[in-house]
């Protein structure tokens, strides 16, 4: 080699003398992997790795390590905030070929996986045996990343998110020592919580090479419905009354009139309305699903709601929560030739009708369109802002319009993510959310496990 | 002060500039901060300060991190692991004065408390509202010293531990600097998890100054009751079957034969049998709660139980759990001039069984007496090993015995410590159970975030 090889070259090199083709420099494949479905501008990595197992992990990170060349791992490249974004370059480290089942508990009600294991892989495996993973962002992410991310979704007003749904995990350190954290008991007292630790870290403390999840038995009944509103204020004071309530839903999802106007047009929802609509699902015994339809059914009576349609049958209920995933990609669809800006503000479930009702009110001043959808139970909504690919000023607008609806979340007393994590998209919010001090500990703990800066350089933190 | 003066007595002096009288080098109150329930050798600090506020906490650390002086946070010294003992001397800081419930939020379902409020005190005070902390480890402890302990308890079956309850602290840094975790939401993802990280740390990342705490609604309904079994086999089998069927019971706790035989002298529990026994209670509706309590007794009539007891007036139920929580205490007064050592083992549900009658046969072997009580839907389950004060070899062989218990739990994919914490007690546990490296990555953290060692040194790591 020449004195101007780079440090990547040699990894490259050395790379290609164990995992032969499944390290790639090939240009098509480096664009996959330089970005997710954000907004982000897409950065080539300098090449791509597909590991197949834990000792190849460790084996590239060390190479990396050694090197000081950065590692981004990359799951099913669904993040909304950069994640996979390579903006240092270095190696992507694809785990999506990492998806073995490895070990279904029924007794335990757990299991073993790898994280390129995706969401509905899981859930089709574990129907036949009773269980479910109740943890549901929506899109066709792998579990891997939902742990990188600390991803919630539609179930987690019941559920937990997978912060409470993960029982330990098997990490690869940036300097390729491979440990694990946690175990398979519920609960422990054993030391500094690594686990939780590693959860939300997106890519930057060590990469996730087997997690042990938490299962759940497939309920004795489940039932759905939707319910509509003239106005939004009793859709969402709807949800705040279930809550306090302590009615224990299974899912809560609020639609404003914009998102139902495209969920209409894209999922072919004919028979509802372009109005503010509460999807729900009920889970218990059927004594106890009809309790809890019968207590939210009163509540929403007394707030303006149209009355409960029912998607009794699991084929119109499918039919119904597949609308609600493809809530995003419906709204892509409802204007020609736009992006995506997504907000993800998180409050107390006290001010969430001041945070959606404000943000609507931020949206039409803005002039833009920006859909918005909401796990209104756990305080959590999103706006996909609308941006015009062919309007130059489009995109600057977009994000004046999401700091707008942050710090407004931010003075509620709420957070800048409720669930797609920070990456490069919300890192300028974190001073202000977590104060100076908090987030020169996590810089700490960022130097102490990595301190060559490797893992996933440039998220979170933004520099 | 003389050229021999030691850094704490520089320490000392300074305190008492802005303290006063409440930092004391009194030997009594050394003494009574020189130990938990635990059978540690007791160690006097060289002084205690009972801190006030938040300032003065931020201000003693920042002195003793000046000095190098150890520091060891004290609470209701509960603990049954040797947290307390400061085994460095140095300043033990009481904060039992700071005991203010700052904040209830009736809408949000949280509050701000102070970390020496009690979970007595608390829940006296926000039973007026229909709210309840749920998180119960029966003694009684500060909320303070369960965060630094990841405590659970009875309840932890349906409600989660402390970790699960705990949305937000303020947090001094081993140098004074303060900074607050978490928040008011249910979720986030929003960086590093310091709050799961504080929480379990033992004291030995950071004191905690504010608890942000998730409450919950006082059920519609709630009922209790006893069941009692010939074998120990059928009880343990009972708690399994009830845990796989997913019956949401809010307490199901088993009392093994000796423990039952020392509850009912110490508790005057006339009507019960000293048999192995399950403690019941179910939180829900009207419906919801006769529904579980159905489904549970199917199961036990199956595996020999004797018939549900019911404890339906709050009276009876009362006296029922007053008794389950004083176990520590009838298990110590079954046997005169005696001290106990306790295990915390903790293990999956499927091996719940292997490890209770496994400890059962170890307790025969040594010929302690050693009664049991657990938490068994967490699969967590502990022995009171009572050693006779009076003979010399009974100490060693309580700890062998012990390390027994231990092994198995470990052998069986278990953790030490359920919910009592590391302490000093399970230190020499650690590595077989993480492993170096993963025990590496909490020294490593611990030495990021308190680089002098100043924060109750000699915990959670043996040296």
């Amino acid at each position: 080699m020449t004195a101007e090889t780079r440090p990547v070259d040699h990894v490259i090199a050395a790379l290609r003398a164990f995992m032969g083709d499944r390290v790639t420099t090939n240009t098509a494949i480096r664009e996959q992997h330089s970005h997710g479905e954000d907004t982000t501008t897409p950065v080539l990595p300098d090449a791509v790795a597909f590991a197949e197992t834990t000792e190849e992990v460790s084996q590239i990170v060390a190479l990396c390590h050694r090197h000081e060349v950065p590692v981004v791992p990359f799951g099913a490249g669904t993040s909304l905030e950069g994640h996979v974004t390579p903006v240092r370059r270095g190696i992507t480290l694809d785990l999506s070929r990492m998806n073995a089942i490895l070990d279904v508990s029924q007794e335990d009600m757990d299991c073993l996986i790898e994280p390129g294991v995706t969401r509905h892989q899981l859930n089709d495996h574990l129907r036949d045996q009773g269980l479910f993973f109740p943890v549901d962002p929506g899109s066709h992410c792998t579990i891997g990343g939902m742990c990188a991310t600390r991803a919630s979704g539609t179930n987690a007003v019941r559920y937990g998110t997978i912060r409470e749904n993960v029982l330990g995990l098997e990490v690869v350190l940036a300097d390729g020592r491979v440990i694990n954290t946690g175990g398979r008991v519920r609960k422990a007292a054993n030391g500094y919580d690594l686990t939780r630790l590693i959860i939300g870290s997106e890519g930057t403390l060590g990469i996730v090479t087997k997690i042990r999840l938490r299962l759940h038995g497939i309920p004795e009944a489940t039932s759905a419905a939707v319910v509509q509103f003239e106005d939004l204020r009793g859709c969402v004071e709807s949800v705040i009354q279930v809550m306090q309530l302590g009615v224990p839903v299974a899912r809560i999802e609020l639609l404003d009139e914009v998102q139902m106007a495209a969920c209409i047009a894209h999922s072919k929802l004919d028979n509802l309305q372009p109005l503010p609509t509460l999807f729900l699902e009920f889970h218990g015994t059927e004594a106890g699903v009809k309790e809890q339809a019968e207590a939210v059914q009163e509540i929403v009576n007394g707030m303006g709601g149209l009355g409960f349609a029912w998607a009794a049958d699991s084929e119109t209920r499918n039919k119904l929560w597949t609308a609600r995933h493809n809530a995003y990609y419906a709204a892509i669809a409802s204007r020609p030739n736009v992006r995506g800006v997504t907000t993800d503000v998180c409050v107390p479930i006290s001010r969430v009708a001041d945070a959606i009702l404000g943000a609507k009110e931020d949206i039409a001043e803005s002039g833009l369109s920006a859909p918005m959808v909401g796990h209104v139970g756990d305080g959590n909504f999103h706006t996909v802002i609308l941006v015009d690919q062919d309007d130059p000023t489009a995109l600057d607008r977009a994000w004046a319009l999401d700091r707008k609806i942050v710090a407004r979340g931010l003075s509620l007393g709420g957070t800048c993510s409720g669930e797609h994590g920070v990456g490069m998209g919300k890192a300028e919010f974190l001073e202000q959310e977590h104060g100076m001090e908090a987030l020169a500990v996590m810089r700490s703990i960022k130097a102490a496990l990595d301190p060559k800066g490797i893992l996933n350089p440039g998220k979170i933190f933004r520099n």
